[in-house]
């Protein structure tokens, strides 16, 4: 059994964004063990994109679209999808309700190109999608099956992971393809494989080290009869990884660096502030990304005038006077300052200069201190990025969390 | 005249990796007035990969090939290109001279395979590839052209932006594609396109519409003999949706709603403070994200807990107990707490429920309130969103950044 991926959109096609969700798409085929072969990127054009769908239906057993459901005359792939399957198109009138009540709601004024996401072709069924207003669909005919998924992010990602996974799990009776990501930090890409090069010469597992901003992930493959036959040939690999790696490995799979410090400060009992001055409010957004991170994160400052720094994180004017904005001492007392200020366990504080320019401090581009200050200690260090704003900034509460994670681990 | 991309590789088809260079690629042929059509990816696999490149090769004038050159078993793009186009493969001694010097300077043994980066298609010629052993193929044959690029990042960009591109332009005489993207806030798609459906008929410049979190781009493209003449077919179009959209309009191509504000702070010589809350630093993020934000904003309080709305935020214990943190009352007070601590001209803040459940207060997830302070004055908005965590936060900040930049259209 093999599927194709379309990705429709001129705005793909054309390269004006990059298609993130079409590698999502192939790894769930994987993970259900459906050979992806082929994945296709048409433009929101008819003749074009019904000619694709046509050509994928005569090779693939599986076809999945993803965007082009929206209500714009643009959006052309239900339509696209009915041409390609020899369907007529039919109203679903539980959806027009919908659709009619959502717009009426919002005082929107209807016109008919909302009613299209209402339509679906006759063979198809629909798939809920409870962030936005058109459906996904799933059609079986002649012994094909095609799934269609918007485009939008928040509406794709929850869809594919969730419906969509579980169809395609059932259509592939026996083989399944697996994979365990490990995250790890403190490491480079290099460091890590000079340490498990031995390791990657398996064929199964597969060992696939993969490089991000300010973290490594290796990337554990295997094929089995099941899921959990295939976890089994991954445990003693990802077992030998970690007696190599030790604490480096923070995570698995979608388990952020976030997510491991927020945890950790959990099992602790203990509470955070944050004092940020370059990074904005990049690390307390990372941290209360988390869901329920309430219950250890306090709040903090965005200390980016020195005003802030002094009325919100308790540095004094003199620290900064003497030392600058952007020095060991500044960030020492930020950390000191807030931690004090909100009574939290430990307080931790960003400082430095994220570029394009030399600051008024006179402080080269990508010079940054961390500091984290806890009941009778402090730490500071420094580092020299390179890099654009943003990766600076991200390389950034990088490290914050990852002087945070070390530090907590002492502790639990 | 049009192209086609075909990039190949079983890593990028599975997902592992993200294809950014089809879509650099995709740019480049726009920018020489050739249109993309089609992108294809596919995997390290003879039949298929033979196939595609002759399907591309029966629809489009241009075919450009993407990885697959390198020395190992799995590179089968010089080969599959030679077979697509009924070409025999010869050897270039030149090349294998260089190679054999390369190799032997590193002291890595001669191998078969890597001889085969000395071969060609017949009817190819080479590009020179500085930064790798493997060099380019431009083929012309039946009136078609093929040309091949190496897939690593270091190879591959600097032949695309410079010979291939060179190429590329001398092949569609003088024409070029150009486009220019409109940013709308404060308006969802079908609005928008209700107001301008007559204007998105016209052939020249195209109009379409996608959808973002928060916002909708307008894109406008035009084919013409320069850039130049493409701009002047597309400046009244953009002077006609801005007459029918107004203010909705906030930026043109990369500019982003949070440098829309930065620069009418400035204009203004005004100066921000935040105070968030359910956001825990993410609109201070945005907006420190600007190079110069510095000039505008002073900072504020990621004001997560209780203890750090009263503390950084000045909200008073009883405002929040009377209302509950997730209240009109309290984010004003939020707002005007924040400004007057930092004594900056605009005080904004944001508290809600990003989900996934209901909070502490019984709040529904998705309710938002954002509120805005100013000498004299204050404006609290309150938003019902759906979606995940992720998407409610964007929104809301979305929202804070809206409502700022309406506030200072009116002061400047």
């Amino acid at each position: 059994m093999n599927a194709e991926i379309v990705s429709v959109g001129t705005e793909l096609l054309l390269g004006q964004i990059i298609d993130t969700h079409a590698p999502v798409m192939a790894r769930i085929l994987a993970d259900c063990g459906i050979g992806c072969t082929r994945r296709t990127t048409i433009g929101d054009n008819w003749e074009r994109l019904v000619g694709a769908l046509s050509e994928s239906l005569e090779r693939a057993d599986v076809l999945i679209t993803i965007g082009g459901l929206g209500p714009t005359v643009d959006d052309l792939t239900r339509d696209a999808i009915a041409a390609a399957l020899g369907d007529e198109l039919e109203e679903v009138p539980e959806v027009k309700e919908k659709l009619e009540r959502f717009f009426s709601q919002r005082g929107i004024p209807w016109n008919p190109s909302i009613g299209r996401q209402a339509q679906k072709p006759t063979s198809a069924t629909l798939i809920d999608n409870p962030n936005g207003t058109a459906p996904g669909l799933r059609c079986q005919k002649n012994g094909k099956v095609v799934i269609a998924l918007p485009g939008p992010k928040g509406e794709f990602d929850p869809m594919a992971h969730g419906p969509v996974k579980e169809i395609l799990s059932t259509l592939q009776g026996n083989q399944v393809i697996h994979s365990r990501t490990l995250r790890i930090s403190g490491m480079g890409e290099s460091q890590v494989e000079a340490v498990i090069r031995d390791l990657m010469d398996t064929e199964s597992p597969t060992v696939a080290p993969y490089a991000h901003t300010g973290e490594v992930h290796l990337r554990l493959t295997a094929r089995a009869e099941s899921r959990e036959a295939a976890a089994r040939i991954i445990d003693p690999m990802e077992q030998a990884i970690r007696e190599r790696l030790g604490s480096h490995v923070f995570g698995v799979d979608d388990h952020r660096l976030e997510d491991a410090v927020i945890e950790l400060l959990e099992k602790q009992g203990a509470t955070l502030a944050v004092s940020e001055s370059m990074t904005g409010g990049e690390l307390g957004a990372r941290l209360t990304s988390v869901s329920g991170a309430s219950k250890v994160f306090l709040g903090g400052a965005i200390a980016y005038s020195v005003a802030a720094k002094e009325d919100l994180s308790g540095v004094s004017r003199e620290t900064v006077e003497a030392h600058g904005p952007v020095s060991e001492e500044t960030a020492t007392a930020m950390a000191e300052g807030i931690r004090k200020r909100l009574g939290s366990t430990y307080g931790i504080a960003i400082t430095g200069n994220a570029g394009p320019t030399v600051d008024v401090d006179n402080k080269p581009v990508g010079l940054v201190f961390v500091a984290m200050a806890w009941e009778g200690g402090s730490y500071v260090d420094r580092s020299q990025f390179r890099g654009v704003r943003e990766d600076i900034r991200r390389r950034a509460s990088q490290v914050a969390l990852g002087m945070l994670r070390n530090k907590v681990l002492e502790q639990v």
